[in-house]
């Protein structure tokens, strides 16, 4: 039994104190007046028009390579739908999003889970596997502050992977839902603006930087494939919600988006700050590398640790996470995902003092 | 290629005059203000707390057997996702709505067509097709205002339906959007109140209450069901769009929705009166039931006219409506669906005479 005032660093969720609400009741009050017709009628399965010019824009794309759907969930359930068959091999990493594993596996996918270093997906166990003659439908890679990990994609594995792709015959799944909000280092280029071949299809969200409630995604891709994908978004459900959409553009448009972005970039750069002073504080034994935007930090514990016994320890003492083991088919019992994303700063640092007693009560335990 | 000025009644949408923007508005204002949390947030699968309690309130029935959805189509499509295999023969109206009839022959169901009768669909002939062997995994039936026909399922057909239910243990899927739009005749109870043995899900939607944008649907059946459907939506969307369902429940709460279902009952009433007299001036061989709600009138001509040839005509003429045959696996070459919801009054007798043109064009190339 969680306590009442639990701590959580499980959901990837932002606080709402990061959350623009009067800029979002003013895009609501925007969308209705400037568009009525467009924001309450049915539209088609493409999304708002408005807000698929203005993503087409953002990404150098022809908007006929654009689908804005109801969540990038969705958006990864289309494009998996049209992809992948039962027994279609794919390649995901290792450890990777919980959901698109289970997604993946309820297809009935043959999944090869590929290393992930701390400079992303290890690029050369790719290669071993491809000459070994796996022939992957796709290979799913969040490239920045990857879920659950917290690592970054490097500019010489995103060369690597494009090469590898054109090589091999297979879908880059660019997943990159965080990539708008990296609070420290440079940022890198998607595989989508480096692809010559065709061989990337991109998604991201609004959830991050507008608010996850608002439900809006996309995908971006060669557009026979998302004129493909449209077809089964139309018997899906018609068309995504208007609503939604049109309010997400008049965010976007009228530059609130950025003020937003800049909140959560500055509200995340001080909790991932403190989040590695309090563990190095009290958990000095914890291995991670700090991440430079995103949601997650992936913490590793002595391999003596068992994280499920941390886990049953830390909910009776009030504080959350997720076990390493749900992103992964095997191994990982010492690992750990921690988001800082829905905690405020001074949080923190009592939640960390419970997880660290949470891990000396295991280590009691083991020594007893 | 379609006039500039084509008059339509092929869309099933409301024309924007009788959507209520302002009220929109101003709800939206009041979903960001009451509970910005709770609108901004993932929720979960099941929609947003307040609006599913409104549902369930609305229907009498506990709030675990509701579930909200992005749209009916969508609670649609989990529904048959989780009920229909390949091969599983199923039931539909003879004619039925097109998008239900592509995805369920989309899931390989065997799908057999009972005849609509002007008080809904023949249960004689059901009943012999359940008798000769039969055993339908669902029967999908719209009983108030038909799309396409416009009819309405009797009371005596609704218990006759129950009967048989109960008796060859198939699921009657009670699809009612229109439910609220009666402007003439008595209210029916729904199948879903009168159902003792839990054979009905029941699915309803706000679009033709608030308007189509927003895609707010939903589905009421027995728990055990609702539960498995929420977990194939929480694996698809993980949430439905908070910030719409807020909104909903803003506009159904304070009562505007009662307003804006006044106002539309109003115009579909005033419009089918329009239709009538002007179908009855203009092309009296003409042969229909007026219907007591909804959007939809099927219209029945002599039967040496070819309907697809209208079609052509009817566009040369700039007016639109949609073909009897796409309702229809064989047959319904002489009739076709008007929709009167996405027209003004003022555009009815325009839209008749010039349908009226392209029935004397094709019946003179007939002669000819």
């Amino acid at each position: 039994m969680p306590a009442a005032d639990t701590i959580s660093f499980a959901r990837g969720a932002p606080s709402l104190d990061i959350v623009d609400v009067e800029g979002l009741k003013a895009a609501a009050a925007r969308a209705f007046d400037n568009d009525p017709g467009g924001t309450t009628a049915y539209g088609t399965a493409v999304g708002y028009v408005p807000l698929r010019q203005w993503i087409a824009d953002k990404h150098g794309v022809d908007p006929s390579q654009v689908l804005v759907t109801n969540g990038s969930m969705q958006a990864d359930a289309f494009l998996f739908e049209t992809l992948v068959k039962p027994g279609d091999p794919v390649v995901v990493e290792k450890p990777t999003y919980d959901r698109t594993l289970l997604n993946l596996r309820g297809l009935g996918a043959d999944v090869s889970m590929v290393s992930l270093e701390h400079d992303g997906i290890d690029t050369g166990e790719l290669r071993d596997l491809l000459r070994s003659g796996l022939r992957p439908k796709l290979a799913h890679v969040i490239p920045n502050f990857q879920n659950p990990a917290g690592y970054t994609l490097s500019l010489d594995k995103r060369r690597d992977l494009l090469a590898l792709a054109a090589e091999y015959g297979f879908v880059i799944f660019e997943d990159d839902p965080y990539v708008d909000i990296r609070f420290s280092g440079e940022p890198l280029p998607t595989m989508l603006s480096m692809d010559e071949a065709g061989a990337v299809v991109y998604a991201s969200s609004f959830s991050k930087t507008v608010c996850p409630g608002i439900r809006v995604g996309y995908l971006v891709g060669p557009g026979a494939l998302i004129a493909d994908i449209q077809k089964l978004a139309t018997n899906t459900y018609i068309s995504p919600n208007m609503v939604a959409q049109s309010l997400v553009y008049e965010f976007c448009a009228s530059g609130a988006i950025d003020a937003s972005i800049a909140t959560v970039k500055a509200a995340l750069a001080e909790r991932v700050a403190k989040l590695t002073d309090a563990l190095d504080r009290e958990l000095p034994e914890a291995r991670y590398t700090a991440p430079e935007g995103g949601y997650f930090m992936w913490v590793e514990l002595p391999e003596e640790i068992d994280v499920a016994r941390v886990f049953t320890e830390a909910q009776d003492r009030g504080v959350a996470f997720v076990k390493g083991t749900d992103f992964l088919m095997e191994g990982g019992h010492n690992t750990m995902r921690l988001a800082y994303s829905g905690v405020t700063a001074d949080q923190i640092d009592e939640g960390v003092a419970r997880l660290a007693a949470a891990v000396r009560a295991v280590e009691a335990g083991a020594a007893a």
